[in-house]
């Protein structure tokens, strides 16, 4: 018989952990039921690329319709020559600071209004449907399955905060305040009683990956997780974070496996000299590894 | 008869507006009813002293004791004798700077049972009770009764957000994630598989007062409140974010006239050439003042 919260998951041993941890959750104080998310990869397909990338790059396209002077700066002329060795060599940090300030004085509610559009009508290149339909089914009961046992449900994700938590309510039930990301700077200005709030083109602390998201879940969460879902490098720290707690604890660790339904590519852990499939890192670390092509029955709605 | 909601407060003008504005959210978009409150001198009592300040001080003399050392650093002899002229001659955010070195590598858990056990336990010297019964009632039914009516509450204070995070449940129903106040920077740190988060000495990004409390509430709760309430200058671009935006809001202002019952004091606004009272500020920009001797039947619990 399924499992009533997660009937896309096959039986085997990433079902049978995650059934232990929420009969195990009872013991947990209700106050320290804190369940993280990583997104891209996690909760919602990152290949062929980003969904953060493809709406910058929608937009992108139509700002520079409207004005072809854009086309001249470097950044983004290899964007709309969709030459990825171009935005390699000038380096994405770079790349990502260019399309940060297409955005400078837009409001937070242009902004979401826009990033909402394109994830619900964008299509995904790859599986051909909306981005918003490109989101993990057994994900979804999962995140479910950890409300239905008294767990506050957040997302954590390298992506932008503010692209990310236009959809997060929609998508995963989880409010904008749960959206932990990469901050955007704001100006806000009062002339002469007319308040403005208006997104600047840096961004703010520091990008949300590795360390530093066990870094802002604490900062702006304020509760130490004992459950952690993520499927690359930059959610390892705060996997481990989350089972190296006290009483009982999960990390889980989505392997994009799935040739046939979705997408087959390993992430890598580590610097080029010492890269380590992050698989291999998850089972020396006690993590569960979720194979989407055994352990899922249905990988999209 | 009373507000069913609002037993603590007396018929008027402010509880009139009040309760216009719970009829008139049922008006509002569900995902909109976002409502924001300072939390010294709005939700506790900030007389004679701040609360976290007096937690810091009674920190520091615990500490003095078992480091006689720390009586030669001038910010901590100061704070010490309580001689609050040496501390503005030395300067409110050296001092500030020097009480947050007292915490460098303690864990979000050990600071958070600390200033729990002192908000608990420790006595206001003014009103003789525990900083935890120096909460406003009306204002813990405002809360309330914006929860009935649908709406996500939540904490924006000048104060540290691990400080009132840490009580902020028990005390207002506001889970920690819904504080949204001075952050101080965390170090992380994964020694062969042994994760530690410590506090560091130093604030990360800007003191929450001010303008600063709207660019924060749009970076870590996302969306913009159509109800704040507040007691002083350091509020009033939080308010005027709240009621400017379309449909139904309001704006608060505690005016702290009840010598009797709590202190009376004034704020004031502006500079030293053009400073205004703060209630005079709400009153020709469309805030309901609330006066704590005429418009609160009872003051705490």
């Amino acid at each position: 018989m399924p499992n009533k919260y997660l009937p896309s998951w096959n039986p085997g041993e990433a079902l049978t952990a995650i059934e232990a941890f929420l009969a195990a959750s009872s013991s947990i104080d209700p106050h320290k039921r804190v369940a993280v998310f990583d997104n891209d990869g996690t909760l919602w397909c990152e290949k062929p690329l980003y969904p953060q990338l493809a709406f910058f790059v929608h937009e992108l396209a139509g700002m520079a319709k409207a004005d072809p002077a854009l086309n001249e700066r470097v950044e983004y002329a290899a964007l709309l020559k969709g030459d990825f060795a171009a935005v390699e060599s000038i380096g994405v940090p770079q790349v990502a600071q260019a399309l940060a300030e297409l955005f400078i004085g837009f409001s937070a509610e242009e902004f979401a209004a826009r990033s909402q559009q394109f994830i619900r009508a964008g299509v995904n290149p790859l599986l051909k449907r909306p981005f918003a339909e490109c989101i993990y089914l057994p994900m979804l009961e999962l995140l479910e399955a950890l409300r239905a046992h008294g767990f506050a449900t957040f997302v954590v994700t390298g992506g932008g905060t503010e692209f990310v938590r236009g959809v997060s309510h929609e998508l995963y039930g989880v409010p904008p305040e749960g959206v932990v990301g990469t901050l955007i700077s704001y100006e806000y200005s009062d002339i002469d009683g007319a308040p403005v709030l208006r997104r600047t083109g840096q961004m703010s602390g520091t990008a949300n990956e590795g360390a530093e998201k066990v870094v802002h879940i604490q900062q702006h969460l304020g509760r130490r997780p004992c459950f952690a879902a993520g499927n690359s490098a930059g959610d390892a720290d705060m996997i481990n974070w989350a089972i190296s707690g006290d009483g009982p604890s999960l990390g889980i660790l989505i392997d994009h496996d799935d040739a046939e339904r979705e997408a087959a590519y390993a992430s890598v852990a580590g610097t080029f000299e010492t890269s380590e499939p992050i698989v291999d890192v998850g089972l020396r670390s006690g993590w569960t590894v979720v194979s989407m092509a055994h352990d899922w029955s249905t990988v999209f709605a």
